[in-house]
């Protein structure tokens, strides 16, 4: 067996937000496997290879990611460059440690090239520092999505201990995400923004408080996938949208000003 | 005033993790402010450019950053393409908060563009999943340096919460980085990894336990800048790092397999 498999990460969504690295990797590529996630335009930077769908239906992972392995441990034994491409980052998020682990175990060599992790790209979509001097100095990037062995809520102390979050695949359960956050205390006015399609031409952004986050999200993106950003980073975002907001809707100025009447969060109840 | 400044990451060392996006802009940019971490490789994307280094000096960051950030709004009157190259991502780390405040209060454009951040690099580098099914879906990227109105453990807390941690500019400091999160009560035996140069071809890698981080901060690295990872993601690496050194120095095995005869970490003090 002669081949490398190489774990590429494609980045948060925007075809040129891949590394050149893997863009050259793509070039040399004898065969690929992609995600539902990577754009058409990064898959076409590989003319030559070979090109596998293997984006995962929900409510089978396990059989598809056992498949997935298997493939690319059958791929490597007949071609030399087996690019396995990941949405975002392999290491964050990305289950490279399954097709790492299965990999290595049959003696196939692997390569990890790093991407843009979707919570910078979103980041960089509100135009808002994940870290201050002085005010944030920690993030969290979590999930409150369930694998086996895993208590529901195991995620949520990581959630309350950093100064900014970042928040997976939470934005379909925005309600108990929020829940579970305000009962092992977060404060419900804390400052919250939700980033839809970051990097890409359609992306949508909008800040509120954890309380609110449910409707937030359904405002911002439908309910749809998106990240979820939180922290005091927020506070000024917030106000600014209080006050676009109310010179729109005067109505809902009240409940919203509350929520942000102190500087810093508070528990209204 | 018609120039736009785009704060780029220009990724963990490695010219070739760079963006794409970060790689166009730089062909067309006017003029470039760099950090002393920037490759050159990556500066000679810009060869029609002005190029001025804003490497900062220890000691003098308040300065300094109000001097680069008073150049970068002089230079967006002047030049329509002002980039300003961060290593890493700009967003993490990366002080954009100061820039993107000053240049918004003087009414000058501004976009980021994300990058690969040094901890990806990392566990590119180490070949170990931040994330983990079933037993990792929380990962805290921080740093022990204080800035103004910051209490020197603030970041302690967001270390013991989180199940997988990366810890910036703490290897210089490791002996206290190590004291503050076992006084809090994190295991002395939980595994670490420190990573020196991730992406580059001289990156050094090791794996140790927390109580003997120091040790592995100056023998993986003589002491200079690099990335801890902290948790139990890196239980195997360490272990087979033990049946390695026991191979070579049987007397230093007895010591450090104490350290991991359980499956979990425990305190033995």
């Amino acid at each position: 067996m002669s081949g490398t498999v190489y774990l590429v990460g494609a980045g948060p969504g925007a075809a040129d937000l891949l590394t050149l690295r893997a863009a050259r990797l793509l070039e040399r590529a004898d065969i690929v496997f992609y995600d539902a996630l990577v754009p058409a335009e990064t898959l076409a930077l590989a003319p030559g290879a070979l090109k596998v769908a293997v984006g995962k239906r929900c409510g089978r992972r396990s059989t598809a990611q056992r498949f997935i392995n298997k493939r690319l441990e059958d791929a490597a034994r007949k071609h030399a460059v087996v690019v396995r491409l990941k949405g975002g980052d392999p290491m964050l998020f990305g289950r490279a440690h399954e097709e790492l682990s299965h990999l290595r175990a049959c003696g196939v060599r692997v390569e990890v090239v790093p991407g843009i992790t979707a919570a910078l790209a979103a980041a960089a979509e509100t135009g808002i520092s994940l870290t201050r001097r002085g005010a944030a100095r920690s993030v969290a990037f979590l999930t409150p999505r369930t694998g086996e062995g895993e208590r529901p809520n195991d995620w949520v102390r990581a959630a309350l201990a950093a100064d900014s979050v970042a928040i997976y695949m939470g934005a379909g359960d925005a309600a108990s995400v929020a829940r579970a956050l305000i009962d092992a205390g977060k404060p419900p006015a804390t400052p919250v923004a939700i980033v839809q399609g970051a990097s890409l031409p359609g992306a949508r952004r909008d800040y509120g408080t954890l309380d609110g986050l449910e409707a937030l999200a359904v405002r911002a993106c439908g309910g749809g996938p998106a990240l979820i950003l939180m922290g005091e980073i927020y506070r000024e975002a917030l106000a600014s949208r209080i006050i676009a907001r109310w010179r729109n809707e005067p109505s809902s100025y009240s409940r919203m000003a509350r929520a942000t009447r102190s500087g810093r969060a508070r528990s209204s109840g």
